[in-house]
């Protein structure tokens, strides 16, 4: 069997999605919790009232919209978000809600009845713009983040969490924690380049990066850039360079690893005097926790002896650490025979970027497809993605999930 | 014969100077035409006035206080500044006046006449603070600059050069403009640390290296530190690197060459995002000019090099060139052979910083003498010498001065 969603009505769908909190620039704007997320949120009720299904929320305001199966079964996930950033593409998160209700409205039309119950899920707060941390309602939902702690965090106007679920009425009576899930399965934009260079229509994801990042101080000795020779300087600009490189060899020893230097300040930044200090930072990734351990020891390594060459005094402060995740095996493979039998190119991807979906494999057997965005621009009103491969990640979703629910 | 000048009388002098407009530190505060750089010029007058010392003020404020010879001679001349730095040193500049009056003081109390007159000179605004340009007086005196222009330069508090010169009684009626010279000599600090490093009494300054001062902007493409392989970035701090190492390897190619980047800024500088900009600042020298042009003609190639290489887009910004000066062969060797006599340890230097003598070098015959200051501080109230090289320094420029005065 193999099902396909249809294009124009899922298109549609995004289409008039994105008219709620319109952008200037054809993006959109529903910060969490505000009228313009809400008034996205009853859109979806309404489609979802078409099609026979029940809602219900969290305590966390996540949306659960639920098609029956045998209930004596734990339900198949598939969702994503519907906030957006403040000058937002169509597309981050929406693709994944719309393209799993499109999922349920070709089961309808077909008269799929599934095993398994399946539940399309909108989390709260995705994008942590309005409220800090990023991620929120499905971090609370998988316990890494703790409801009463996250209850305080307040917006700009001092509005708390709590106070913003209340305001909109989206503070359901059911605790937001997990419960027994049989797989989620989460389609969204791949927001890199890859998949667009690469030539290929689907992005098998097989887990997320681990992150580190780590702010760097160099502390040398200013001094006269005339007077002062090469051998006699104390100079954070040089330490710094070598690091760099150094850097950039510990990322040729491991595939798949990632640096990124992206602030660099030297002071007092006068143009005929040697700095004596440098700031830097430094994002290291890899798919593996062990490696992109051994990669921030080795970082350190290499500061420590630059510095001892140098005569350089450094501070390193590692502030963050994601561990890395791998997705479940079973998912990602179930995700993969769909994309071949529907004949559609593909490769395996690791996220770089953080989702629910990283959340909740915390607590749920997880998959992910991604489809190419062009020229992998994301957070940004331009954001952008072809009818046909938001159709053929639906498809692909699809028959991921229906191989998970179980056709009965 | 082997004159010398007195260790004690000296000190005082640099002591007594130093308590008019003292810095909070231990250092001086005497900004050009101030009250405290004429009550500094004053003290200078009342010391000149013992030595039976005829002076005079061309209209630059430059003062020059004469010693009798044979007036049919071109008059030897040797000084340097009594300004200062806001919170500056009690030696930059001073030492150079003080320890030429020591040199008519001695000759004075051993009797001796020249051939040719003497005149200890002291340039006015040297340190360019109060008004703009540095080595204003010398400046206008060598040519290098137009007093008509220099003239209308204002101070923070509106006043013109041409209204302090008058205001402060320093516009003399004799047009500064250079005349015949048969040497011009200047003791001054190093400002650098090689001679403390190198357990050297003298530097016999051959030169001033030129200077070319750049801008540099590489724009790259802002991209997601986690969605973004390697490969498909363009990371101007990536190309900023390659640049530093490939300046470094320019300087390596040739001896007594220095680069320094002392600002570096990239932009937006968010820790997980690839900077879209690169801005950072060049700073070459060298003593010959034929070769500094050549550092800078290779820098240049380099940008496009790593830049065409890395994706990156560049501008290049040459917005200074200072060339390099040589100092006259004939005063070098006098002084080398007055510090060989005297027997003090010495090695040949290129001055690292502008000084009177690189404006003078256009229009007479320049030699310089440096000696070490600690730490190779300056523009500091720290600033520091000792008693034994500041003499030493006097007694190479007495000895020098009489090499090309000649004793009748």
């Amino acid at each position: 069997m193999n099902l396909k969603v249809n294009k124009n009505r899922l298109w549609q769908s995004l289409t008039k999605m994105a008219e709620i909190g319109p952008g200037d620039n054809g993006g959109s704007c529903r910060l969490a919790l505000t009228d313009a997320d809400i008034e996205g949120r009853n859109l979806l009720k309404s489609w979802a009232a078409q099609l026979n299904c029940s809602h219900r929320l969290d305590s966390m305001g996540n949306l659960f919209i639920r098609r029956e199966g045998n209930n004596g079964k734990a339900p198949v996930l598939m969702g994503s978000h519907l906030d957006t950033q403040p000058c937002g593409g169509r597309f981050d998160g929406v693709l994944g809600v719309l393209g799993a209700i499109e999922v349920l409205r070709v089961l309808e039309e077909n008269n799929i009845k599934t095993e398994h119950p399946l539940e399309v899920v909108v989390w709260t707060n995705e994008e942590g713009v309005r409220f800090s941390p990023a991620m929120m309602g499905s971090g609370v939902f998988s316990g890494v983040f703790k409801q009463s702690e996250i209850f305080l965090h307040k917006d700009n106007n001092g509005v708390s969490v709590e106070q913003a679920l209340h305001n909109s009425d989206q503070l359901g009576s059911e605790a937001c924690k997990s419960f027994p899930i049989e797989a989620y399965y989460e389609l969204h934009i791949e927001q890199g380049p890859v998949l667009e260079l690469e030539n290929k229509t689907i992005g098998v994801v097989t887990g997320a990066q681990g992150i580190s990042w780590s702010h760097v101080t160099l502390n040398g000795q200013s001094a006269h850039a005339g007077t002062t020779p090469m051998n006699y300087r104390k100079d954070p600009v040089s330490g710094m360079i070598q690091i760099v490189k150094g850097l950039q060899e510990i990322i040729k020893e491991q595939k798949s690893s990632l640096y990124t230097v992206g602030g660099i300040e030297s002071q007092p930044a006068s143009i005929n005097s040697v700095a004596n200090k440098v700031l830097f930072t430094v994002d290291l990734r890899h798919p593996e926790d062990a490696i992109l351990k051994i990669m921030q020891q080795k970082f350190k390594s290499l500061i420590d002896e630059v510095c001892a060459r140098e005569n350089l005094k450094s501070e390193l402060n590692n502030i963050w650490y994601s561990p890395a995740i791998s997705f479940n095996k079973s998912c990602i493979s179930k995700v993969k025979i769909a994309t071949e039998k529907l004949g559609y190119s593909y490769q395996n991807i690791v996220s770089g970027a953080g989702h629910d979906a990283c959340q909740i494999s915390y607590v749920a057997p997880v998959g992910m497809i991604f489809i190419p965005c062009k020229g992998g621009l994301s957070h940004n009103e331009a954001e952008s993605i072809s009818p046909e491969n938001a159709q053929a990640g639906a498809n692909v979703l699809l028959n991921a999930v229906l191989e998970s629910s179980v056709i009965n």
